[in-house]
């Protein structure tokens, strides 16, 4: 026998009703929507209600009706960490009184048993306004209410403004609804806008033949910083295991002075809690982090939780891993294919509370040598309640620590692994290629639901996947998969400087990189500047000072037609930052075609026309009408356009 | 520290995360899909398990990969009631186990460890077999597997489809993830097929100027049986209220000898539990039950929670009620209109329990009395909590007993009292005239997730709705009034005998009727047939041998090249019965036009052509194309094909 009478459903945002919180960046707000609405013809009224969920009390904020019972209303979020967000509604007896005595008086009815009726709600509001003066207005009317001397005046105050407000400010509740809080989690500015670059310190020695260390990954920094990267992501910095060690091109058997795979973690030397001998020591990372930050770039290490066969945890904690029947060791497998130099954590067994508490360890050390972002390798085949369990974990005392997901896998299990918390995640980008697969990739990721959880992060190549369309590609090519990873997400990464060298050799008919720096060594000549490292520093800059270029989700695909030509308009939350870009996708012939610009989607009139200004060729274009015609040459094959009205 | 590796997510059919039931009739299946998946590569099991929640125990069925992490399957609703559906997902390492070593030995590797890892899952499995056959096996295999002597036929059995289906069906659901368990309400038969016949008794009276009687009813019984109809809903029957009575045609003072509105009820004779003197007694309600019931017929009663002034609840409970200030009676009214005919409940009243009861009281005097329909007046007036209980309070002893909702509001309004309980629902079809609107609407209830939920019940009439396109409309237009709802929606009605005798006459500028019944007792010569009653009665007998037309939502509209002919395909779910509907939406000129088969929709092949027989003419037309030619005239503006195969 529930006495509610305010129905409250279809909350928006909402994941899973409630099972997984939906994500903001500092600065966002967030809009919520419901479909509220009561039995027979009383007014009601809903309060959208949220708070941090660190600090005690709530704020509430009267929702407004938009139409066919849906009640809208926005909060801002300015501080990381997780906040609530529920919603009261309820029958406003003082609110409807108000409005029958106002339709009988303008009917002409005489209203003295409406007055004397409204007296109740007096009283109410009386005991909860807090102003003196309020109080008083209050008691007056209430006097005159049931005077009939004072009819008149009672009648013009029964249906004034101030007391419709008093009623507005302090309403009773009665019977009201209320709805079980929903929950948005609040990141720093980076889990949205940064910009990523990948390289293995190992292959930054001065000279051929030398293993490099984080002393001369230090040195490259400026270079980095100078291209306008924010993020330095090394793959794994621990000792790498020795026994059953892979060799050059991932051969079997590695030969003696091979210096194996990264992600082989665990020797003698220590596990994921040690630095590789040959790069250095913890005073080495400590000092490239600070020096990196004087830069403007954080460094990100990778969470790779598996272990090479030599792995300290493999002597110390034998409870952790499988064995076969005749008592060696399990090596990870996927039938037929053995990985002998790799042996996968049981995160099933018995003992699971004690590893998973380990691992949570190995991320808090490096936490506490100050780095605040982690990829992680292959979460996909770790369970997820694991990783909401750590990510929750640190994140609890540690909110501005951030995790990329590195799961290429199925749409359902990257979405879940982004549910569950990972701030930034790999995507499918890589293999997006063609118009149409990029415009139905990206409206899946902003025109969905994933676009209130899943924040993508686009790389055009990573160590382990050199595209088809990279390898042997000219010049154009990368500076088209470039752009087009910088203006449409928010979150971008290259690996270098395979990359802007455009070093894109394969292994015949395989996606992988020939003479892969995960299996070896290689000496670069960082000093190196060319047309694409050029491109990047002036689109990372473009990036650094457009807004509108920051975040992934304020997208509209303009009209083009040519299929070669992709263009799309983008702005900031504010609504102050207009670009248009129009990216050529053939990297070897001119492309013409006219664009419609994103007419109403602005929100300025183009009705005078528009001025487009390219932020790379500053060069500026007065646009008339709806359609323009764009020309585009390999040698430059995008424009980035501001767009401004004209007076 | 959750260690379930199972992720089970997006489970339909669902409403509002399970805080509805979805809704069955008796011998229709429940399709139920999920996203099911687990981390890594292991090999994952889901089962549906369904119980009616009278019973003990539960079914379980192994879930079907649809492909993208989508598993499905099915249950039969045989029984009224509730059921409780849920999933079961696991990790199935016997599975897993057979998978790789199955990989393995198609390798040419050597499988003596994988045989011996594998024995600990035929013990499980020897522990849940129910046969002494498949144990001894089980046991058998253990031993061949640990004796190497043995090992080519342990590698036989290993991989053997016997020893796979023992795993398949004694699994050990280790780590299991279950979900929350959803439900669905099965109704019987009638809440998805029901054809229904509204009339006053009071106006049954076999000479002019005399008051009908139940007794008289009785009398036209075989009449509406005879044409097809198997619910009659009478408006109230009890006694009408004497103070403030209105008179004809809505007056608001009734003269000498009016007999006032059958819905303001209660008066010094009695009040909801009470039979109008006029109209008989008790025993006379008994026997036209029981007469109705040998024609087939169900007799329908109005719950119309609302007293006239002279109600005796309102002397004997005054705590229901609202009083003004002066202590006077708080009539109904929704300013700056008063309606003092009416008082409403206060279902807010602090006595709320005791109301809430005598109205269950209500409900349930009448279903002892053999009534298992109700008509409910204005449901959207009353608190939606309300209905819940009062709807599950009498469903709990009496599934047999059906709701329908008289709510003509807001969408969001109309929905929720369905999904609060309602078994059928009065729709807009009464103001979808154009093709446009009528298939946007057919869709939103069959396509969207109000399929799940809302029963429509389709009404070309009622008392309170004389439809500006039947006002004054010819025999053409009614016919295609009752034949849309017919053909389109499973449960049907009119308010007779005004619908077939075109008695159309309306309030001028209303969509009210002249003279309504409402008001005053009108005289009819029930023995009239007519070319209506004759086209009722022939689509009734269609619609009883169609299991086609006896459901709602398998429904696909036709495209016609003609704005005023409405086609569609309706099916049976078993898919034997195959029905093409092609109604003209002119009722004053021959239209012509191609109508397009459904041939992606037919569960045969149309490749040979189609035989269509037209179940009102009898004729019978070869087709042989995709697009075939319709010509309908207004003196039979409809055909309904029935569709099979040519050989």
């Amino acid at each position: 026998m529930k006495q509610q009478r305010v129905i409250i459903e279809n909350i928006s945002p909402q994941l899973h009703c409630g099972a997984f919180f939906v994500k903001r960046i500092i600065g966002d707000t967030v809009r919520v929507y419901a479909d509220i609405f009561g039995d027979g013809h009383d007014i009601i009224q809903a309060e959208l209600r949220f708070g941090h969920a660190d600090h005690k009390g709530y704020t509430a904020k009267r929702m407004v009706h938009e139409g066919n019972d849906v009640y809208t209303a926005e909060f801002q979020v300015d501080e990381p960490g997780l906040y609530q967000y529920w919603i009261c509604g309820w029958v406003d007896h003082a609110l409807n009184w108000q409005h029958g005595i106002k339709a009988k008086i303008q009917d002409g009815q005489h209203v003295k048993s409406e007055l004397l009726d409204g007296v109740q709600y007096l009283k109410f509001a009386q005991k909860a306004v807090s102003t003196k003066k309020d109080a008083s207005y209050l008691s007056h009317c209430a006097a005159i209410f049931r005077d009939e001397k004072k009819y008149d005046e009672a009648v013009q105050e029964a249906v004034s403004e101030r007391l419709g407000q008093l009623f507005m400010d302090f309403p009773s509740r009665k019977l009201a609804t209320i709805t079980d809080p929903l929950r948005v989690y609040v990141d720093r500015k980076k889990a949205g806008f940064s910009t990523w670059y990948e390289f293995f310190p190992r292959s930054t020695a001065p000279e051929t033949g030398k293993h490099g260390t984080l002393k001369d990954a230090e040195r490259i920094l400026p270079k980095i910083a100078g291209m306008g990267f924010d993020v330095v992501y090394l793959p794994p910095i621990h000792p790498i295991g020795e026994v059953n060690r892979k060799g050059k091109n991932n051969t079997v058997n590695a030969q003696e002075g091979d210096s194996g795979v990264p992600w082989g973690i665990g020797s003698k030397h220590g596990g994921h809690k040690s630095i590789h001998p040959e790069l250095g020591s913890e005073a080495d990372l400590k000092k490239l982090i600070k020096s990196a930050d004087k830069h403007g770039i954080e460094i990100a290490l990778d969470l790779a939780f598996q272990a090479a066969p030599d792995h300290p945890y493999i002597e110390e904690h034998p409870e952790w891993f499988k064995r076969r029947p005749d008592g060696t060791m399990q090596y990870a497998e996927n039938p037929p294919k053995k990985y002998q130099d790799i042996v996968n954590f049981n995160f099933d067994c018995k003992e699971y509370k004690a590893l998973w508490n380990e691992l949570l360890e190995v991320t808090l050390h490096w936490v506490n040598m100050g780095v605040r972002i982690f990829r992680v390798d292959n979460p996909h085949t770790k369970p997820y309640h694991f990783w909401n369990w750590l990510i929750t974990s640190v994140k609890d005392k540690h909110p501005e620590v951030l995790f990329l997901s590195e799961a290429f896998s199925r749409p359902k299990v990257m979405q879940q692994l982004a549910k569950q918390g990972f701030s930034q995640s790999y995507t499918y980008f890589t293999w997006r290629v063609y118009k149409h697969e990029l415009i139905t990739y990206l409206k899946e990721l902003t025109n969905t639901e994933m676009k209130e959880y899943f924040r993508p992060n686009f790389w055009p190549n990573t160590p382990d996947i050199n595209p088809y369309h990279l390898q042997g590609a000219n010049e154009s090519q990368h500076a088209i998969r470039y752009t087009l990873a910088a203006t449409l997400s928010g979150n971008i990464g290259i690996y270098g400087p395979v990359f802007e060298y455009m070093v894109s050799e394969p292994m015949p008919g395989k996606e992988e990189y020939m003479n892969s720096e995960k299996y070896e060594v290689r000496y670069w000549d960082w000093s190196v500047e060319n047309k694409i490292t050029r491109l990047i520093t002036k689109i990372n800059a473009i990036r650094k000072k457009n807004p509108a270029l920051q975040q992934t989700n304020n997208l509209e695909f303009c009209d083009i037609e040519n299929d070669q030509l992709i263009g799309f308009y983008k702005w900031d939350n504010e609504r102050t930052n207009h670009l248009l870009m129009v990216i050529s996708l053939d990297p070897h012939h001119s492309q013409q075609g006219m664009v419609r610009i994103p007419a109403d989607k602005l929100p300025f009139s183009s009705d005078n026309g528009l001025t487009a200004h390219d932020l790379i060729t500053d060069s500026t274009y007065y646009w008339e009408g709806e359609w323009n015609f764009i020309e585009l040459h390999p040698d430059l094959p995008f424009h980035i356009f501001q767009l401004t009205a004209r007076i």
